[in-house]
């Protein structure tokens, strides 16, 4: 019931510092006859990973993945799966002179209070390093979800900075380093990602997750709906301020005869409710949003204090993303597999075969 | 682990139904030796309860809340604290018109569609009604956390509809049915009301928690952060389809200079992360926000089907709020106490004596 | 996750002292469409009930369990279900004269310690008498078990004192008050209670429990097996001090080649494992036994200390029984059927229809 | 919720297979500023260790684990501790053969056909490797709680087929590779297990654990009772098929007067009670036993079946104990220890520090 598991019946344990030996995962509940290679989970890690374009880290992690349990002869055995990657890229020295300093924007000063030391390398547990891990897990549930009910989940930026982009098709998203649907978008974020490059600075974005196909039913009134479960695995992302569920925030203005989503023999004439209804699935496209705070490790100077509370200026050296929402989608994409997975294994448990 | 409770060491389990017999909840893990008794729960459930004003529902359910165990003379023994209240205003009549309809908007649909079953007086389950617990439980949190640290947790109503309120002080919030802050907008907000009442329609809002004088370092990184938590804790509230955390959407077009919370001697300079870094609270006022949608009972006809699939139109009858929002205030506190009482016995637990 | 709730997926979650207002419980996890009235409940509490017999104690509780929610017209529709049951026979009196004295071999002392108060009113929370919702919480499951799986789960007393009692038939178990399926031994027991009655003293007791046409692949290994969690739940029962499974003890002595059970085109050979092969039931009948200690509340005069260490004597008044053990069967059932029911659930999450 | 994990404050999940590439686990709750290192741990593991002595099996792993995280500088910082140890000595092909035949007393069987498909390379995960992560998680929870609290836990064999061993004292219990207190029984011991080795046969055994100076007041009744937990825990190791606390089965035969604990000044009289009175340890020292049954896997010829119902003859080779419980003490021990720091914690939590 400590903090570094999610899920309940697909549950997730992780370990692991940004610049410690390794990282790995637990995976507990597969169930058993799925097939399942280390190739599975590398095409995942792979979209997330650092240094895969000249607008993101430059770190290079080749973030291979090893499954050292759970399966026999690639197929799931129903015991629990045990991944390991291994640090390859460490550059400690990088954090030296900072190890007594509080990062602003960073966990540095909540750690060091709350447990009275803290890994300064690089962040240690709270670097975004960990979500290797979810998403090795997350491609897991991804193909079970997918090769099992068709369940499709995917996301898009639909936000960085004051630039908009729109979904027409999802052609273009996996086509460019910003998971962008929206070609005419791309020079401009360039050019943004540039700017912020020379200012040493860094800029917020807004992301879209979307599922496809997710059977009626999901979710388990009144604590755990699926809404907030969701909720929960997407704020457990770092740099996540906000999540949206449907309509979200634009529900405030709106009334209840132009939001609640009517019938008709067809279905669904509308899904302002972004496919959950107390807390269960429609059968309509689940659809989350997340807000993601701007990267707090930036070149330009910052006031903040040591550990013995005297003042100083930061400047954070080491390897950063202008924006942390750029690599986002696939982690994003691997807690909302990892949340339907889990309420689907809880919807058999109740209510039998789906 | 099954969806009717929160909570990991401070622990809510509720049941009931809209118009059954009685709901009730366990509450488990609360420390021993602190002084309860029903008149602290029958404050704050006072503050939710229907028919408190003519611009609620006029549903007049007394909600009397008894303590059944786990107080010996008035004192938690700390063994698991039985609470319940009954039914009195039952009205399930004004339902039997529609027990084959799905209302638009509601949790028929999804109950019917996961159990097979439902029970649809008042939408059972689903029904807001079985926020009565929520409040009741929170109500412990709430008195425990303030007499032993002093911790303060209220909310205010922000928007409703387009009508914003601004927080200058908590004065006014308790004395205006709407947990208004602003005594400028009481007039248009009660214009609202009653245009919506006219109409038969109803409206979103949004409402914002604040917590003052947490201690640093609550939150167990990497899954339950204190703000992962308390998105999970807030989106399991009936009709809340939006979470925020401290500057939430508006992050995405902030750049990391201007969000990241630089510090002093004298501590943080601004408090754009809501008072929580790496998922541990910092020490400054935690800051949740949540938008809420529009009550979809409302009076005008909307298009639905049947338990056969064939189309109807409904009006849905019964006593409703024409804005959920308007009580929600005890309901989104009492989540946000149990929330960090929980985290709370968690830091006591790992890290020692707070 | 506090101490109250048992099972992971049906989910137990009970409250009440023994003197207090009232006992209840609240079940999570029920399948939906299952017909439950409280007929089926009292059914089982009545096999438990004080008073029953002239063996037992004379405190004449009807037991009467009310149904509060989870059900719509005698149907379970998947929401938790709540339990509740009125003290009516109360005496606290009858205990007053020890509130300040610990009573040897009971929780008085503990409970003091650990939480610094306690309910002295007949043990509170630690009266066999909680035992009350674990029997009808087990009714629950113990039905849907035979109605879905045709699982039959029933208990008998094998030892008591000296006393053995050989199992031919069941057909004597539920025709006398000790649940003793010899009738040759009933004049004994019948004589032995007697004299004990006239001592004020008490004596132990060996039960067994016994689940047939119970399904192949139930537990959960490494740590929750069916036989670790069979064991955690009857180990939770009042003065239980010891369990086994299958040969239990008596394997110490044993040769490999006589434990193992073999196999042959038939089936098992053998039922040495009491169907339960690494951790996983193997469609063999599970066979679990427990011993349960003498009563501690006795008339015979014994030493003990108060609250300020000072030394006296104490002597138990109260209604008690001379063996704990005769009510112990229905107890033990039921901690089988939650655990059984249980697994049976976390079975379909994972490994699909059962 | 899943079954490889144990704990809900100090939680331990583990993973890996007999003869798959690694096993490991991650520890998540343990409080942050700890010096632990590999040492503390490698101690441990190599009294479990196979190889130690010509009477256990010869397979000579040398089970080296590694801290892959959740320290820095040898210092624990509160997060996640991941284990690692590979497998070097495996000998997958001894398996071969008997792929398709299921292993009377062993799990082949069922986990054929709870997942319908299994490892069966040495059994695969129900192996008895499985304990080495049990063992190396139970070596920090043992450090814990001598540094922090004095707590010592150590256990023995009282008894083997139908040699007593009696514990005088604690000193011979380490000298000899059965943990055996008792000098005057060895060579009978020694006897015993070239006898069964001669025959290829096999024999269980009886373990003592003790855990001495366990604080007032851990155990969370009603059902997470220590001696509850302690019982999950104990059970679920390999081969265990009874768990005792204090006098066990033999209060069965014991009156009141007899069997409860009276109390002086001075503390209690006796210890009937194993430490446990209603689920909360009261000080004295917590005693538990367990049986194990005798190793399956011998040389003897025996009946099964293969995939296929055919009927089999078959003899194990691979490298077995003639005794599992000779090396079940540190296992034992590592089980008990998980427990009481769990408990320590969660007593933290609700009744603050201890």
């Amino acid at each position: 019931m400590s903090g570094n598991t999610i899920g309940k019946l697909f549950q997730v344990t992780t370990f692991g510092e940004s610049h410690g030996l390794s990282l790995g995962c637990i995976i507990d509940g597969t169930p058993p006859g799925m097939k399942i290679t280390e190739l599975d989970l590398q095409k995942e890690l792979d979209r997330r990973r650092p240094g895969k374009s000249k607008y993101t880290t430059p770190r290079s992690e080749l973030d291979r993945v090893i499954i050292l349990s759970g399966t026999f002869q690639g197929i799931t055995t129903g015991t629990s799966i045990g991944l390991i990657t291994h640090n390859t890229d460490q550059r400690p020295n990088d954090y030296t002179n900072i190890q007594t300093l509080f990062r602003p924007g960073h966990a540095d000063y909540t750690y060091q209070k709350k447990y009275g030391i803290r890994d300064p390398r690089g962040g240690g547990r709270s670097s975004a390093r960990e979500t290797v891990m979810r998403v090795a897990a997350g491609a897991i549930a991804k193909k079970y979800l997918y090769l099992n009910y068709g369940i499709l989940i995917r996301g898009y930026l639909e936000q960085i900075g004051n630039i908009f982009c729109k979904l027409e098709t999802w052609d273009e998203v996996e086509k460019n380093p910003f998971f962008c649907p929206d070609v005419t978008k791309l020079s401009k974020i360039e050019k943004l990602i540039r700017t912020l490059k020379k200012e040493g600075d860094s800029i917020g974005a807004k992301i879209v997750i979307i599922a496809e196909k997710v059977p009626i039913g999901l979710g388990e009134p009144v604590f755990d709906r699926l809404d907030a479960d969701l909720a929960h695995g997407l704020m457990s992302i770092n740099a996540v301020k906000g999540v949206e569920i449907g309509d979200g925030f634009s529900v405030i203005n709106q009334k209840g005869s132009q939001n609640r989503d009517e019938m008709t023999k067809n279905g669904f004439s509308s899904n302002h409710s972004g496919g959950i209804l107390g807390g269960i699935s429609n059968g309509e496209k689940i659809v989350a949003k997340i807000a993601l705070k701007p990267t707090s490790s930036i070149k330009k100077v910052g006031k903040t204090i040591d550990h013995d509370g005297k003042e100083n200026d930061i400047i954070t050296l080491g390897r950063h993303d202008p924006c942390v929402g750029l690599r986002a989608v696939p982690i994003a994409e691997s807690m909302m597999a990892i949340t339907i997975m889990d309420h689907l294994l809880r919807y058999r448990a109740q209510c039998g075969k789906l």
